[in-house]
């Protein structure tokens, strides 16, 4: 059942359909953890019930891939397509050429209103930086980014799995480059799980840099509380005027 | 078939393979152009015989969405997801945040040799920029990114469909960074398309900030000849040590 907890709105979020689908590829797959997950979003999914169908592509030794569509009245509303490994069992060199984002700690960020988006933000603990959330207070900055920390507010750690969730529950980067947004629905998300989240805050930034003809890319950073990347999102979104 | 006038030494390659399921969906969607897409890359494909099979997912107004998967012996060796629109009906706001990357001109740059990677080689007239190469001159840079010019051969312009094919074909740039690579087999490719290609060069870079324990993206931007962004690409990889 498609619950009604996870509405931004009146609509399921995208991530929290997307991990439905991902829930039941792991029942399916014999690996523990998704590596490399690609959803697309055809059509609005409802409250209510619906089928997750999936479908065995390959199962390999150390990698295998399904298939999961979350349909409702026979029509497909999510299809997701991911592969799965184990985490625990990477090995090889590791070079990494990128920084921490620098954020004010949590307690110099803006609490997200739950108001503003519905039951969704009642599930997270979200802070925004201030240059974040300039659009909430009628400043935009002009620049397409949205960064901060997020948790689940009941306390529950951060797992492999809610992974795409948290990369998909910050405001659109748009908000603070264009006015007179009704919404900006995704029309594809691919998650890279790098590793397990460790306890505590995760640490994320989003960014877009091309924004032509309505539509845009939406790269996000995802790190734990001790400092690794833990998944890297992008998605493709259009603006849907108000 | 599965010609053998796109093998990387002695595999076809992972973008010319994402083109052929490309192109039986462009036969089967309503829509001209393939806006987002995504490959995933379960088993090796060889070349002869294969059979794509597509599957609509959802057809609607302005974009559509299928499914083709390339099967060989009855078992699929890719699995491409696209959801297809129509480019010239884009409308909406335009923000870009971003830099065209200043390259050497394709004179200045060193042509790749098509005796490093076969037969596929020898399709494209690939220019990269100094630093690119280095690896190739046994001075690797330590910088994890890749870049230069890229055109067909044979003088045929680029277009839509062709554009995964050109965001598969560089050298990786973990060449740059890690020694006694085998090969860098990629699982998953993402492709966004955001414009039509002009004729001529398309002046492309790719960057991995990300090689943890094996496993990398591979980030690619496409710009045309007239300085337009058309392609974004982003791919999953992990690295064969030999």
């Amino acid at each position: 059942v498609v619950s009604p907890d996870w509405n931004v709105r009146s609509s399921p979020n995208g991530g929290y359909l997307l991990c439905l689908g991902l829930s039941a590829l792991h029942q399916m797959l014999p690996h523990p953890d998704p590596f490399a997950i690609s959803a697309h979003y055809p059509l609005r999914a409802d409250v209510g019930p619906a089928y997750v169908r999936t479908e065995l592509v390959r199962q390999g030794i150390s990698l295998s891939t399904g298939v999961a569509r979350i349909q409702q009245l026979r029509r497909t509303r999510v299809h997701v397509t991911a592969t799965f490994g184990d985490l625990t069992q990477m090995q090889g060199p590791t070079a990494v050429q990128a920084e921490l984002p620098e954020l004010p700690p949590p307690d110099e960020c803006v609490k997200a209103d739950p108001e503003l988006a519905g039951e969704f933000m009642r599930r997270f603990d979200l802070r925004l930086t201030p240059d974040s959330s300039a659009w909430a207070r009628g400043r935009p900055t002009g620049i397409a980014e949205i960064a901060g920390w997020i948790r689940f507010a009941d306390g529950r750690p951060p797992d492999v799995r809610s992974l795409p969730l948290f990369a998909d529950a910050f405001p659109p980067t748009a908000f603070n480059v264009v006015d007179g947004i009704a919404w900006v629905p995704t029309l594809e998300l691919t998650v890279h799980v790098r590793g397990r989240p460790a306890d505590g805050w995760l640490r994320c930034r989003f960014r877009t840099r091309f924004l032509i003809d309505g539509y845009l890319e939406e790269d996000g950073e995802l790190w734990d509380s001790t400092g690794r990347l833990v998944a890297l999102s992008r998605q493709m979104a259009r603006i849907q005027p108000r």
